[in-house]
């Protein structure tokens, strides 16, 4: 698809296929909408993100809290968006054994505790490994750096969601 | 429910019960949760409009771009969320005739080429034959004046959301 097609997109058409871009969070896609032309992918992104750069402390942590558990209930209840769930099984997570479920679920719980908001990572750039170890590491990094990390793995998954959508035939969205 | 139930609610079940008190908005909820404990329903109720204030304008805009027409295409194909099918059916806009339905139509088309956002109404206050006279009037409305009407309509169909949710038994949610 290329940008002339997602500038000529009626609000309903953009909110349809990017109101998913970041989790849950159509009215950024429905904020976004009103500023285009956009004059390429990077372009659109960036007014993406800025969006949620701009946003108070509470609507940041707002968006972290739309985002489901890495390898949670959602993912065993099959309840997640079709890109997260896509991302979640592609990093192997559907496949883990009982032991592995455990330790995450105790540490998703622990972070939860911690932060207020679920542990939040690109699973496109990671692994069923992976994943434990670095939300383990980030479970003793301060709160306010956490939030910029957590944010970084928002605008992460952004990124890639916004270039599938940019690379799809819109016929088949 | 009484509001100590809702102030034991965890982020999940919060955004499952009162993700939807703004049109298609749960980022609001997920952001109020942290807010908690709420005194009261007008406690709750003023931390969900303060975060609507407190957004830019463009996100104000996409909190109104995340609501349907009245009497749309989404109410005929029943893609329309919960609250939504109730409002606009118990206002009567499903049995519309014809050459309403294409009023209605005209004047949602214009107002949105307007504003750049569609006609907000809180329709339970309302009924088929005042939603269009208010749609016309509104449409006649300076930007600025009109942002503000928008948004007191998302506020009223979020505080009788929110008071329907806390008359319901938490059982039967």
């Amino acid at each position: 698809m290329d940008i002339e097609k997602v500038n000529s997109m009626d609000l309903g058409e953009f909110v349809d296929v990017f109101g998913n871009a970041t989790e849950r969070c159509p009215l950024i896609a429905a904020a976004v909408w009103s500023q285009r032309p956009f004059s390429d992918l990077e372009d659109l992104e960036k007014h993406f993100f800025a969006f949620i750069d701009a946003l108070a402390q509470s609507g940041q942590e707002g968006i972290l809290r739309c985002h489901p558990d890495l390898a949670g209930s959602e993912l065993q209840r099959g309840t997640l968006t079709a890109e997260s769930q896509r991302e979640q099984s592609g990093a192997g997570l559907r496949s883990l054994g009982a032991d592995e479920r455990l330790r995450l679920a105790e540490l998703n719980a622990q972070y939860r505790a911690r932060f207020g908001f679920p542990f939040v990572l690109a699973a496109r750039f990671s692994d069923r490994t992976a994943v434990p170890r670095e939300l383990a590491r980030r479970l003793l990094c301060p709160s306010a750096q956490e939030l910029r990390t957590a944010l970084g793995e928002v605008k992460k998954i952004g990124s890639l969601r916004l270039a599938d959508l940019l690379r799809a035939d819109p016929a088949k969205l």
